[in-house]
């Protein structure tokens, strides 16, 4: 039994809840594996490490000798966009989430197992019902339940309009739940609604209601909004190892062990040990570089994590770069910057004339490296890279397009 | 284009509503017949002069050369409950269904003109629909609209619950207008909501909007509260030409006129030619026979109407029995009354004692006929009957089953 409350620990480690708790650990104790089910979107996916939150917990669950399906929702998909009594406009066509589903792959199975992972669709299922069982499903559900759900209770009290289909989302979400006979569904915390109504729909088919387990939003590299492409806090798992390295090393250090929570498989036994050497005096630099090291060689090997590390460090060495600047963002009209006026934009030098001069003078590096051409371009977009003028004066900047403020 | 506009008056003649009346006028403009779709219950049904209502309003359109859509919503029955992921009960067999129809058929062709009616079922199009394609119709509706609707707007303010899929039913039946390309629908004052979803979904579908007419409740034989079985102030169209026939002759002169608007086929020049008369001294009582005539002639046939006619004036001149007695109802605990008791309820004697007297003294008679067994016993349920003492004492009687209160 203690290795069964061992798992559970693990299994609940990060989660935001757990309903309920007590019904994972009986279905843990029965030692068999489990079906644990987590939905996706048919869209085009480009995950950042924000999306692996949820891969990981399911990766914890297969390492425990656990089974997986990844579940693409593609009944979205078919609901036509209907213009005449027959016509329909398909919202994606069956090609393009055969690719989708392609593009998942590429990315998944770098944190999946893929012996213990079951792709599937719920058109599978959902292609082959017909109208009057759709709606004899619907019959079991009332609109004021439906409209508890966060959002559309937002909506409703906005007067902002709430079509019909979308009252359909859960309940066929619930319902692959029975067809897949799911002993634990996975999702983030908006999910909790649909899950939960997973759990009835079961136990009105009489089966076992699934345990329901949603995970948190992860903070972006900034640390305090949730990673995201648009607010461009984000680390893509697609990015180049020695900017995925970077971006790692460049959050806080109380960020850090939130991301050995959600991102790392070292286990809480393991993690508790690297706390307790930080408060002892271990550097938090060095931490910190151990679990870039482990989520670089998940997405690129150990060899590019190696080298991406080597460079981090060799830069930082160089010019002395500490480790925790804050990160600017500064934004830009255009799609290149000059150097000059980067610099007194961000405050290192006072005006341009002196930029011009502190470069000419050999006094400027970016990311450690010297830079006496003061009219080369600076490209916008893209990672933060540090501005060095002197010894002392620094700056990490990212540079953003768009209307300057 | 008089003839056109007469059809259109005769046509909105005791409608509730025409949305619109211009549509309408345009549509009957063209000369070609219009389709005019009614839709049904799937379950059996057992219709009263108050159902005939809008039979009459198809029939009248039947009269003008247009084509009526007898339509059952079988749909309905198809949504299964289920209870499993795979078993489903549908709410009606196809068996019963056809039953069901059957026994329309036998009623409504008292009224339709078989040659103009097409009886049709929505299943013929709803059974092919798949789940997907029934939610991509649900994605043109809102929830706010859908709760405008009277009856659902007072449940949910009421913490009623609403089941999801009792939104799929207007979406179905208007459907339904789209499939059939319904140039007019035909429903009661309820049905106002989902007719407009038709008129809506046409539109949408770049067909022409159907025409919506609404047609009033009619009231019962009381001429206060709807006609409706449960009231007991109803008119079946089984019911026995004697039983039929004073059944109209019992209702008020005000009622009558009601009457002739909605059940009447006479045109409404001839209605006001009737009334005219009445004005000029004639006796209600005559015109009243005259429709009565005409509704039992259309239910049983002349010959039977004639007879229970003369029957009606035979019993009437015998006891000389007033034409406007109020109907009473008398609740009885059994099956059966005693004749005294019953007299002795409704007040035509101050004891049962009394009551077996005037027996005895043959001083008592039901319907005109005398009655000088006193034993007999009075069977509770159906029709009102006319109990008479003496020659001044009347009372119009209905005995009801129930607790007696």
């Amino acid at each position: 039994m203690s290795e069964i409350s061992e798992q559970l620990r693990e299994l609940v480690r990060g989660t935001d809840e757990v309903l309920r708790e007590d019904d994972l650990l009986e279905k843990l104790s029965t030692g068999r594996p489990l079906r644990v089910k987590a939905g996706f979107d048919p869209t085009a996916p480009d995950l950042h490490l924000g999306h692996t939150v949820l891969l990981n917990k399911m990766r914890q669950f297969q390492n425990f000798g656990h089974e997986v399906i990844f579940l693409i929702g593609d009944f979205t998909a078919m609901i036509g966009d209907p213009s005449g009594k027959s016509a329909t406009r398909p919202m994606l066509t069956r090609e393009e989430i055969n690719a989708n589903a392609v593009t998942y792959e590429e990315q998944v199975y770098k944190v999946l197992d893929f012996e213990r992972t079951r792709l599937d669709f719920n058109s599978r299922w959902m292609s082959a019902m017909h109208a009057a069982e759709l709606a004899g499903l619907m019959s079991k559900h009332t609109v004021a339940r439906m409209l508890e759900r966060d959002d559309f209770k937002k909506r409703f009290e906005a007067n902002q309009p709430i079509a019909i289909h979308e009252f359909v989302y859960p309940i066929v979400q619930g319902y692959d739940s029975v067809v897949l006979e799911a002993d634990v569904e996975l999702g983030g915390t908006d999910q909790k609604f649909n899950l939960l109504v997973g759990r009835q729909m079961q136990q009105q088919s009489g089966q076992p209601a699934q345990v329901v387990m949603t995970m948190p939003l992860l903070e972006g590299t900034d640390g305090v909004q949730k990673m995201s492409k648009s607010l461009g806090n984000y680390i893509g798992i697609s990015d180049a190892p020695e900017e995925m390295f970077g971006k790692l090393m460049s959050i806080s250090d109380v960020l850090m062990w939130r991301y050995f929570e959600l991102l790392s498989f070292r286990t809480l036994a393991e993690i508790s040990k690297l706390k307790a050497a930080v408060d002892s005096g271990a550097n938090p630099r060095d931490i910190k570089l151990s679990l870039a090291d482990e989520i670089v060689s998940r997405f690129h090997g150990e060899a590019d994590a190696a080298r991406a590390r080597q460079g981090f460090i060799d830069r930082h060495r160089h010019g002395q770069i500490p480790d925790d600047l804050p990160e600017q963002v500064v934004t830009a009209s255009g799609s290149e910057i000059g150097l000059p006026q980067l610099l007194r934009e961000v405050g290192l030098v006072s005006s341009a004339a002196e930029g011009i001069r502190m470069t000419q003078q050999g006094a400027v590096r970016i990311d450690g490296e010297r830079v006496e051409d003061h009219t080369v371009p600076i490209q916008v977009g893209g990672v933060a890279h540090v501005y060095q003028v002197g010894k002392r004066r620094f700056a990490r900047v990212r540079l953003e397009m768009g209307e300057k403020n």
